[in-house]
């Protein structure tokens, strides 16, 4: 099937509001039609005349570009590298649509980058990568590729976004752009939603009155969320967490070595499938695609089951299933029902902390703050509400605070 | 010497006006403190509430990177692709300062942008590359790691203007981007300016009653400006143009293959150094570096010669020491003259036209007629002024216009 035709197909299931769907779809390709990309570019001070062009541009200029090369620090004074993040993807694992391209990525990323200004003044522009013509799609020279393309263009850049970039090579992506460089790199599709889904779970803790270290967590899904998701609820002090991929619980034999580290956090060393996975479970994080999980697999959990079923647009149970099979805590990746789990509550305020306080590496460290930090904006959650409002101005502030 | 050291020396020479050059420089400076930058990005649309944020991020953007990957043309459309330009450069010869390396190129590339806005409504991204990681500087690959990079980041852009690239690697770069890419690719150091001066000689020829193609034409430089006028001359019509590079005038001898291929413009086998060349021509054009030529020199020249010295900061020779030498129109690349040379006559509407006409290649053709257009917005043109002001709104959309 084409990338995304699975994803049409279900839409057309009656229990997803069809015509609503269908409206966003098509006033969306309206907007975007009418706008033509979603983001512009303008001085930062206007040029009126010679006496401005003779600052901004030569010979003004030149002075500015001597100070810069003789003192690179000072680039993030005298350039935009103190206040630009780059977006950047393949377009290899686009929304929940795939391998589309770099094309077929761009207006995500574009998205996002209305969104870093939007939420936290962030100055981001998109870039789309295409290696097709360079090197062969899936081999070892296309992941040194994209390493080496992103290491090229970052001088300009005070932060580096990473996006919708296919597991696994986005976790050797990651961590050799890390190593390469002086300024922050983050692969949000990991980071920012292990960071939200650890908020989340802070507060869903607290309102069913478990305590999160040792509550036990499925993930459905080890991709780039599931496995970052993973590692930081284990860096929080979560002692049991089962990953479960399309085979079943991930175990030491997988061939995947993210898989086999995953393996490591399964304490308890519960084998086989999902319905294993769930028996006495406290928590399912899904991660992974629509309609994986019945109501009959949330009766086998703990009383006050906390669900995240957060698969873009159709999620691994619907709410009102999740509900059926008795869970108390439901969260979704969806603006539509409550406890929206979406990374836009973490990279806005990452970068802008990261820009701010000149970080270079965003530590474990602080992407656990920064959980902490969304969380305690919601001080008395409750069942509907275990994460703050995207459009709280508050949020991005918050996580800014603890980046450094 | 340290790039730009021989500048500073210059600067300090009395004829430069110390003292406004200093302020230009401090002023230059402070401004750039201030703004962090000269570019900003922002929304095309705001993002209020989550009714936008469905529209412009998911759900509803899935549909238009889906409709985006299926029909990769309409990228143009619902996408940045249609209106953005990358500005790029490697650092390796960023205005008169020479090799100083992406950081210091940056404040320049960040002036273009905002031109490019500011002057024909372009939205632009300064992208500056950093190769040292990954190649050696001064070898093939450096160049291979160039030519890849530009066309990996190309998908999200309508078109591409390589800048402060150094000759000769210029000339081959900018001919694998162009054959690489399906959007057009323009080395602006080479063409906007040639495209100028090419402006200002036709009317320079009307002043003074001359036939531009029967001309003699000196060319003192033969980097990536002086190589790219000689063939837009050439192309022009111009039967006579000798080249000069610091060793003479270039000859079918020279290692360097453009600039064997420059030789073949000099029809009348003109031999020697600048005295020879200059010995009853029409025009010098300067594209080289400071006072390399004295009012001696100038006499040698046929009556009523037009001097254009571009060498910035600094020019070839002082416009009153040309006058002194009997040059009848002096233009220089600065704004304290009259006959200000400046490629932004050319590069904003080259682009703009470009982007609205859907342009694949800037032809040799589309130069000319841009020259041409740029000349015909003075009329009636004088010694005094031969070009259009840069703040002149026509200009842009005059060349933009021809550019298809």
């Amino acid at each position: 099937m084409r990338p995304g035709a699975r994803i049409l197909l279900l839409m057309k299931k009656p229990f997803d509001k069809l015509r609503s769907r269908n409206d966003t779809a098509k006033k969306a390709l309206a907007l975007h039609k009418k706008l033509g990309g979603k983001i512009r570019i303008v001085p930062a001070a206007p040029v009126r005349n010679r006496a401005d062009l003779s600052l901004v541009y030569t010979p003004g200029v030149a002075a500015v570009s001597m100070h810069v090369a003789k003192h690179p620090k000072d680039a993030r004074i005298y350039t935009g590298k103190g206040r630009m993040v780059a977006v950047i993807s393949d377009g290899s694992a686009v929304l929940g649509l795939g391998n589309i391209g770099p094309l077929g990525a761009l207006p995500v990323m574009e998205g996002k980058c209305a969104l870093f200004k939007t939420f936290a003044g962030v100055d981001a522009i998109p870039l789309v990568l295409d290696l097709s013509t360079t090197v062969k799609a899936g081999t070892q020279a296309e992941i040194d590729a994209i390493v080496e393309t992103v290491i090229r263009v970052a001088p300009a850049f005070g932060g580096i976004n990473l996006e919708d970039i296919a597991a696994p090579k986005c976790f050797d992506i990651e961590r050799r752009v890390i190593e390469a460089l002086d300024i922050p790199v983050m692969h949000d599709d990991q980071h920012g939603t292990a960071i939200v889904v650890l908020a989340g779970l802070i507060n869903a803790c607290k309102v069913v009155g478990k305590k999160l270290t040792s509550a036990r967590v499925v993930i459905l899904g080890a991709g780039a969320a599931g496995t970052a998701t993973a590692k930081l609820l284990h860096f929080a002090g979560v002692k049991n967490i089962v990953v479960l991929d399309s085979k079943g619980i991930v175990n030491g034999a997988r061939p995947e070595p993210h898989k086999r580290e995953l393996a490591k956090f399964n304490t308890k060393g519960v084998q086989g499938g999902l319905k294993e996975a769930l028996t006495g479970a406290d928590v399912l994080l899904g991660v992974s695609g629509p309609n994986l999980v019945k109501a009959d697999d949330i009766r086998l959990m703990a009383t006050k089951a906390i669900i995240f079923a957060m698969a873009n647009p159709v999620p691994e149970i619907h709410p009102l299933e999740a509900k059926k099979g008795g869970a108390y805590i439901i969260g979704t990746g969806r603006s539509d029902f409550p406890n929206q789990i979406n990374n836009s509550l973490a990279f806005p305020g990452i970068f802008r902390g990261a820009l701010d306080n000149k970080v270079t590496k965003i530590t474990m460290d602080m992407k656990l703050k920064a959980a902490q930090a969304i969380a305690a904006l919601v001080p008395k959650p409750t069942a509907q509400k275990i994460v703050p409002d995207m459009f709280d101005k508050r949020v991005a502030k918050a996580v800014a605070k603890v980046i450094r």
